[in-house]
Order: C-alpha cells, then sequence, then structure tokens
C-alpha cells in the first residue's frame, strides 16, 4: 500500500549540500558528500590525501558515474601535489593509474582520467591540473543539463516512470542523468509519479533516489527490485528511465544490477526503456557488451546492512554490482548530444563524431 | 566472491525443530517455529487461541502455501474448542471463514480450511477435526516426498540450480516443494551449487534458504534478487526451481514477488525454469493468473529491516507479495502426481482428475 505520508510536501526535506565540491586553489581541498551515510546523516568529508580519495570512491562514499569521474579529477590534483615534483606529467600519469583502479566498470572515470593526463602534456603544471579537474566538473554539469532538455518531451503526464538506482544531484555534478530529465519535466509542469526500486545491496533507490525526488516535491513510491516485473506487468508504469556506467559501441550498457531485469520486463509489456548517460558514458573501444568488465563487490554488501547481518554466518554471497541490458531492449539514449535510437551502432557513431 | 567460508560444512548448523507440530489430543496446542527470527534466534512459539494463529500467518511466523494450510487446519481445531459449542460444524465455518482471510494469495489454505469444512459436515466432532487436521498434515508430508521424487533427475549434476524464496522444511510440513526436490537429488548423490535469491523484503531467500541448504550440507550463495537476471545471462544457472501459491487451469502461477523476473531472464537465455507445488496449489475455478488475489502488504516491510528504517521517513512504499508468472515461461511443473508439461491446461486437467 501507498503511505498516506508520501506526499513529497509532507517529507519537509532540507536541501543537501554539494555533492562534490572543491574549496580553494591549488592547495585546497576535495570536499564531498558522503553517501553512504544518507538519507540519515549529512557528513561532508574534506579530502586532502589520495588515499582518501581512492577511499572514498571504493567505498561508494561518492558514487555514480559521472561523480566519480569529477571526484577523480580533483583526486589527480590531491595526488600530483603530494608527489612534490618537478616532473608533473609522470606523476600525472601514476596518480591516474592509481584511481583508474578504484571501480572498474564506468567509463566516465577514465575519460575525466584521460583528460587530465593530456592536459598534464600540454602544460605540466598543478595549476593547469586544477585547471582541468573543473573543467571536467564543469563540463559534467553542462551534460547533464543538455540530457535533461533532450529527456524531458518523453515523461507521459499523468503517468508513473520508474527508475533504478540513484541518477540525480548526488550521482552527478550536475543535477544527474536520468533524474536530471525527471527535474526538468517536473520544472516544466509535467506531473507524474516516481517508483523507485530500492537498488539492494547498497539501497541507492531506497536511501538516494526517493530522498532527492522528494527534496524537488516530486512524489514517490519506493519498491523491492524483485517487486518491479511485476508492476510493469500490471500496467503500472508508464515509462522507465535508467543510468549507464558503460555504453559499448553497439548501445549494450552496463548499469547497477538489476538493471537488466527491469529491460526485460519493460520488452515483454511494450514499456518504453531509455538509458540516460552523457557521451563520456560511451566506451567505441568495446564492440558490445560482453566484454564490459563486471566489478564483483564484497559479500558482505549483501549479507549484511548498517552492521546487522541478515544470513547465517559462513554462507557466502554473489555480489555483481552492475549487469549488461542488450541493446536490442533499448528504446533510446538519451545523451548530451541528442536522443539516440536504432540502430545504435549508427547513432553513437554519429554522435561521437559530432564532439569532435 | 564467494566467501571461502561458505562452505556448509563450516556452518555447522543444528538440526531446526519442526516447522510445525501438534502437541496432545483434542485439548493441545499447536507449535509453531517463529520465522520471523531466524536465522539468529530458535523460539518455537506454543499456541492455544485463534488469535494467536491468526497472527502468526499474517505476520508470517509461519508462512509458506504448504505450511499455511497445515498451521490453519490446527488453527480450526482451536478456534472450534474454543467456541464450546455442540453445533460443530457452524463453529468449524465461522472458524474457517477468519482464517481464510489471514493471507489471500495462497489457495493451499482454502484447500485445506474447506476439508475441515467437509470433514465437520460428515462428523462434527472435536475428535474429528483433530483427526482431519493431522491427514492434511500428514499429506503435505507425503505430497512433498513425491513431489521430491518426480523432480529430482531434473537437477542437473556439476550444476548451480537457481531458487526464490523458501520451499523447504520451513514452507511445507515436510520437506518442502522447490528445496525438497534439492534435498531429494542431494541424498542421490547429485552434486550441485545453489543460488538463493535473497528475496526482499523479508529476505527469506537469505534468511531461510541458505539455513536450510547449509543444514543439509548443500553449498549456498546468496544473491540480490536484481542480480539473478544477469547471472543467468552469464550462463551461471543451468536450472531454476520455485515454489508457487496458487496456479491457475492454464499453468499460470502466482509466487513470491520477485519470481516473474526470473522467469522473463531464464526465457530469454535458454534457462529451464519449473515451478514445484503440490495438486492443492492448483485453483481450477481461475481460468488464468489475471484473477489471482496480489496480496499487498505493509509499506514498513520495505523501508525497514530489523528495526532499522532505510529509506526517508514520509517516502511512500508499494508492496506487493506475490507476482504472476505466465504459463508460457514455464518448461514444467512439478506436482506430487508427477511432472507436467505444456499445454499446461490439458495437464493440469489430468493431474486434477487422477486425485479424484
Amino acid at each position: 500500500m501507498r503511505d498516506a505520508s508520501s506526499d513529497a510536501a509532507a517529507t519537509n526535506v532540507q536541501p543537501l549540500p554539494p555533492t562534490i565540491a572543491w574549496r580553494g586553489g591549488e592547495d585546497g581541498a576535495l570536499e564531498l558528500l558522503d553517501q553512504t551515510l544518507l538519507p540519515h546523516q549529512r557528513r561532508v568529508l574534506t579530502l586532502r590525501d589520495l588515499d582518501g580519495v581512492c577511499e572514498a570512491i571504493v567505498s561508494l562514499r561518492v558514487r555514480g558515474a559521472p561523480a566519480i569521474g569529477v571526484a577523480a579529477a580533483y583526486g589527480v590534483v590531491i595526488g600530483v601535489r603530494a608527489a612534490a615534483t618537478t616532473d608533473v606529467a609522470t606523476a600525472t600519469a601514476a596518480v591516474c593509474d592509481r584511481l583508474l583502479r578504484t571501480r572498474p566498470t564506468a567509463v566516465n572515470l577514465r575519460w575525466a582520467l584521460e583528460r587530465c593526463v593530456r592536459a598534464a602534456a600540454r602544460d605540466a603544471t598543478l595549476a593547469n591540473l586544477l585547471r582541468e579537474a573543473r573543467a571536467v566538473h564543469a563540463d559534467e554539469v553542462a551534460m547533464s543539463d543538455r540530457m535533461a532538455r533532450v529527456g524531458a518531451p518523453l515523461v507521459p503526464h499523468g503517468g508513473c516512470v520508474l527508475t533504478h538506482c540513484n541518477t540525480g544531484r548526488l550521482a552527478t555534478a550536475g543535477e544527474g542523468t536520468a533524474l536530471a530529465v525527471l527535474f526538468q519535466a517536473w520544472s516544466q509542469g509535467t506531473r507524474f509519479r516516481v517508483l523507485a526500486d530500492e537498488t539492494r545491496p547498497l539501497l541507492q533507490g531506497a536511501r538516494l533516489t526517493a530522498l532527492e525526488l522528494a527534496a524537488a516535491g516530486i512524489p514517490v513510491d519506493v519498491c523491492c527490485d524483485g517487486a518491479a516485473a511485476g508492476l510493469i506487468a500490471r500496467g503500472e508504469v508508464q515509462l522507465v528511465l535508467v543510468g549507464a556506467d558503460r555504453i559499448a559501441a553497439n548501445g549494450d550498457f552496463a548499469n547497477k544490477v538489476g538493471t537488466y531485469g527491469v529491460a526485460l520486463a519493460c520488452a515483454a509489456h511494450g514499456v518504453p526503456f531509455y538509458a540516460v548517460a552523457p557521451c563520456s558514458t560511451i566506451d567505441p573501444a568495446l564492440a558490445d557488451g560482453g566484454a564490459i568488465p563486471i566489478e564483483e563487490r564484497d559479500a558482505t554488501e549483501v549479507s549484511t546492512h548498517g552492521g546487522r547481518s541478515f544470513a547465517l554466518a559462513g554462507v557466502g554471497a554473489r555480489n555483481p554490482a552492475f549487469d549488461v541490458t542488450p541493446a536490442g531492449l533499448v528504446t533510446g539514449i538519451v545523451t548530451d548530444r541528442g536522443l539516440l535510437r536504432p540502430p545504435f551502432a549508427t547513432a553513437i557513431k554519429a554522435a561521437l563524431a559530432s564532439g569532435r
């Protein structure tokens, strides 16, 4: 049943601090809102060393493909600064190498770090690395805005939109990817409800997406991941919008585990299913999704929550963090360079060419 | 990753008390192992009044379609005894009516209660009602044994079997439905691993299925419900066995929410998908699954666990407890009267006729 108190107005949510911010100049610090503590606790981490930045990415204190890329770009400044070397280019390469290994699936991380390496090759100074990190940050904000405008007309007035995981302000440097589309549609007067998959094991949907939507005044209900297919079958969902962590050249894409099942249910019931991601999420070197590396995270994420163990001691767990949705199940991909439609191989090639 | 300590031998699980037992004669009591406290705590409830039996069913202290039926049959004895009337038939009807309203989806409950009503019509004594409850109990044990023998040859030696929710000793009066097949195959020397969907919101897979399999020495890993489709796509699952709460005349069936998504993934990747249920789960009055009533349970089951709230206060939740899997996705139905194959309408009619 839908709780009578689920009207967003009733939640009285205070605005969140920025997901990512850089305070000061070259001697400054990276501020990250610790997302593992949300929605109950708001703690801003101030990071001044590379270990701290890497730990924050690995532990999902900062998460979401675009946000990871921005945090890593600032992490380069922090890491190279600590190296205290005149050979900034070499130090940049080493620091980028370390940051790249924090999370294997999202390609925006590599995209951002490659920008830092190229920047250091052009002008091997800390000042230039900070300039590049700020540029990565600003570009993500701008891309988010463009995706929002491209996708907003897809949202059905009076309908219900299902989303998976968190793809809003907390997942990016800007307004988000899939959630940015919803924020934009809402601000244009489109009215709809959202069904947020809770997104086990770390509950980014229940903890973060519900928080962001409630803060924006958009009505939201949470459901268990396993409930999505049945609700779609019963006609309760008119549109699905999800993010993406890596998109292959043919349109196959990796996203938070559970996405593929939602796509299968949409295909079975004719519900439009869109991925929303900046072109920095596209990895044209991968022909299809079969080659996307899928991060398998620690079993304790599945067997415990908040320090409480659900399962019997000694029972193992499988914990793939992502799955791959084949392009054939995808209605379209909303990008900062327009709405891509099948055949995706052609559309993706054209979108990437337009950005050169 | 699979925890090295997940070998069942390492868990050193003590045998569980019986799921359901009747102690004494007509003045006796119903004993239920409280499943909401497992795997961490083992408490046997001793129930002597109808309120307690109804509460135990509603709160899922006893759950699983066959187990609910058996508990309710004993509940009739308790309820009619308290009525202290000479009109046992009328009292039976009233008590059955109350018990029938505890859970709307599983049909075994109705099947068991209708047996009690018929028994009271034949011989309106408390002694006869207890005899009938014991017969319902014994029949469930026998049906479980027959399903196990029918299904065991399906289990692939060296393979991985995925299951959803809990369908073992805890869900029935006997060895179970889907899990009974696995216990039987294991006892015959077939060796395999099990992947147990955790089964949100109440984690019957992580809490109960993993416990039962570990206790039987069968290797088991838990996964989040959303991970099942991706693992099936990657070829990690060779067979899926699930239970059923109500099967329509055409083979559509309701089972724990999340089952339908598993069936979609199996169909997409050619993995055999079987339901395992006694014929008492078939509701021939329903032409198809569209008419199966789907219980929607309280939103707090989704937003909290163990008293801890995951989501923001004021955010609502949808909580359908079941979903419907269409017969077209089902490879076969393992019953106590043999393995049913498509076309299911014909096979179901024949199976029901064979039991008259």
